[in-house]
């Protein structure tokens, strides 16, 4: 029996260059690697290997660089315009979601830039008949405090051997996703500010363990910005061990550590508004 | 309002070698990593602070080194044996999900070894007091046939550039998991068994489309283990394009391909036993 | 016969907390991946596992996390303590290379920082008893002009396709090392300026070529930094085809680019100062 | 001034399919990644942008599938009629450098793969028109051997606090290239014989130290393979510490072990016949 499937073209890399004036002196840049995946009626591609339903992902990637001659706006408006398409445009297409994902790239002249930092943009838009769900997100945000952060009062047993700590260095590489209301909201203004809130709630919150930091990020979103519904944030614990410098005679005050990379914590959470409305399909 | 949450400590990687005889002349390896997320009655940490229910992620990883000490078994034992003993020994663990990846080593001496292959095998137990689910899996499995495939008859619109064709090579990097009917099975017998029946359907059946030659995979994994009750399977098209070698007047009867990195289909589906009981929480 | 040899500890991943004030309100951040190679005397223990002459490299990496304990300065100024100490501590090593490649975070709060890029600062420092050597760097700096790019006039032969252009996108991820002309230099200015004249000449200057880019990349350097001695640059050409879009009746005024992974040209070339000394041990 | 500077195309990734008979039923497979590099009289694009004695590297590419067309023999053969070519037909081109990395299959059907190994073999072949130099290699070799290695008798000073030890597991991943005496050799009978040499001597001899293991396996592929002139091995020393289990009550004789990721030893070495050639440009 054939059970839940879909397909499509990902990480169609697209760069978008807008002229801004007639001389073309000053460029803006858009740098999107998009991923698109369909649902619907396929059964008989998998049964029977008949494609008379299937729109190939080779035609997907074309759409992808067709709709990009026009304006694009936001990764949300952009991935909104092509899951209405495929939804709209075939009828065997009953769910579309575009994942894009958007790097960063800063002005050093008139039309040359560079790579901004490793965080990518993120927003997932799915569509069906029904109706527009829009999830914003960010990818890779690397931070750390160096102080502000406690682990203790933990369950012991007879496999525990870490210490309590009230001062331990807090690092992690953020993946935040955010759910919209609706397909409707300010984008370019929403998106800084998101990650705004995000930031500064790691920074400036006194932590006790780093679910109750992912907690408080989740809710500082919430509480700033009415257009997001729900938020999940992935934490992984990125240990920075205190070395123990006491075989050579020197005193280590928290200052000197070792960033390990395998294994980690991971933390996984998601806060979500009172009286959201139900996710559908979003996720 | 705090949604959805779980954490543990990721990627463990811990090497096991166990010594046959007396004189340990003969040795065996098993090489894992090891990722570990508990859910259960975590809402204090998160809200307060207060960690009184927090079994830390070291202990976890702590646990993981501690029972690699006693014979290990397949990766599914290890795994059952692993979340049975956080959501058993804590009242705050409702479920815990041991995920286990093996790296494949050959033999080449009593006590010397060189990795196999880049697969990993792959198995997910998820525990709780309702039950035990167990997810078989392989991942990185890069199958190419060099014919045998064709693709044509899709839906054909103003943005179709791709040529109909009849023969084509198709390549994938196969990630297939499967979950298992119970707890209990012969994990030895069946993961290389489960295995063959996707790689010798890969090359036998003739392809109509990668939808087609995805179902018949997972079709032929359930016909051959009854124990399976579904499979998953996830088949990036890696895309080989015929190289044009017309402008230097020469010859490319499929002979000549440009393996291309990105953008590339992605295809996933669900092949199900009729009488397959719930999935529950095996996913 | 035991020819070329060298051994050390490699990607010792250390950060340092510097704390600034008594009460340490505001804290500054190392982030350093350290690898050393030491060369010398140790034909015995490749010849007979003798390892009397041998500093383990687990010790070098003890020394690595004692000498951060101290203040480190600049990576140069770390690199030249702890190359230095090796060869001057240990009779069997008569030459030292410690390579550190420093991650850039930027101040969100006073004790919390956020991965300000992908970018990596390097410094490899060589020290013999005959001298020190100081090689500067910077890595994966993803670069992008829009326009002000030509590539014509190249040789055509039977297996030439390639359409001539006097309008590109041209697109790197530089990496690019600078020997200094002695081991004392004001690194913490020298740096940003090195940077400062890469970025703004690869931005400003009309390019005929990459090569021609890449070589008034590395004169900008040397007339602008009169302590450095010559400039080794790698850039590949991280091709952004323009897309054809005349199928779809769109016009594509060097507007909507496909990003290709692979393959990429690849540039390499070195600029030296005329009265240049000698690089000696330096690379 | 300019200096040395070379360009090409990198990674250029080519599959050939060859269809034995004339029916076609039995392919063969051959998977490569081709890098280029030329150096010669390139003054001029460089300095002027003058690119009329440059061979773009989209060319190259194109020359890489073109030459793809015919029987490719061994990856040797495939390479030195690359870097002949280029050199013979380009006055400009002085010196050709092909660098070719070929990915194992393994036949699983007729016309059906999968990637054997994580392994690559290695050809570079350096080309001027005063000769031909041609090096093989492996790289990506992952050892383990869990027995038959110790490390003790080494340095101790102030920074030592590692345990000497009688047992241990050994691992790396080795990377080998070995340099032929000339161009002329039987490419597919030898790079088996000195894959194996590598890793029966890496498995059977006795180690008291990872440098006394490298030199021992060089030694064993000159003695075996009188082709080859000389031999270079770079050997990570992919660190497995035993785990502490004592706080658990439980022994640990050597059995279960940590896989440490970062930061590692890393052992480089060359064992060269007393007889070999001069180098000459083969590294």
């Amino acid at each position: 029996m054939l059970g839940d499937n879909q397909y499509g073209k990902a990480e169609t890399h697209v760069v978008r260059v807008t002229k801004k004036d007639g001389k073309g002196a000053r460029h803006d840049l858009k740098d999107l690697n998009v991923s698109i995946a369909l649902a619907g009626d396929f059964a008989d591609a998998h049964l029977t290997g008949d494609n008379s339903k299937v729109v190939p992902t080779d035609t997907q990637k074309n759409t992808v660089f067709a709709f990009a001659s026009e304006p694009m706006g936001e990764i949300e408006d952009f991935g909104i315009r092509l899951a209405r398409h495929f939804v709209g445009e075939f009828a065997s297409v009953s769910r579309a979601r575009v994942a894009i994902e958007e790097f960063a790239w800063e002005r050093i002249h008139d039309h040359a830039f560079v790579r901004a930092s490793g965080e990518r943009r993120l927003a997932t838009v799915t569509c069906t008949d029904a109706g527009t769900w829009v999830v914003g997100g960010v990818a890779d945000v690397v931070l750390l405090k160096s102080t502000g952060s406690e682990f203790h009062g933990y369950i012991k047993d007879r496999y525990t051997t870490l210490q309590e700590t009230t001062d331990r260095v807090m690092a992690t590489s953020l993946t935040a996703r955010w759910r919209f209301r609706d397909a409707r909201a300010e984008w370019s203004e929403s998106f800084p500010a998101v990650r705004h809130a995000l930031l500064d709630t790691f920074a400036s919150k006194h932590s006790l363990s780093l679910q109750q930091t992912l907690y408080e990020m989740g809710k500082a979103v919430l509480e700033a910005r009415p257009e997001v519904a729900e938020v999940r944030l992935v934490m992984p614990n990125k240990h920075h061990f205190v070395v123990d410098l006491s075989p050579f005679d020197l005193a280590n005050p928290n200052e000197v550590f070792y960033a390990s990379d395998r294994p980690y914590g991971l933390i996984e959470g998601t806060v979500t508004r009172d009286d959201a409305p139900d996710a559908g399909l979003a996720w």
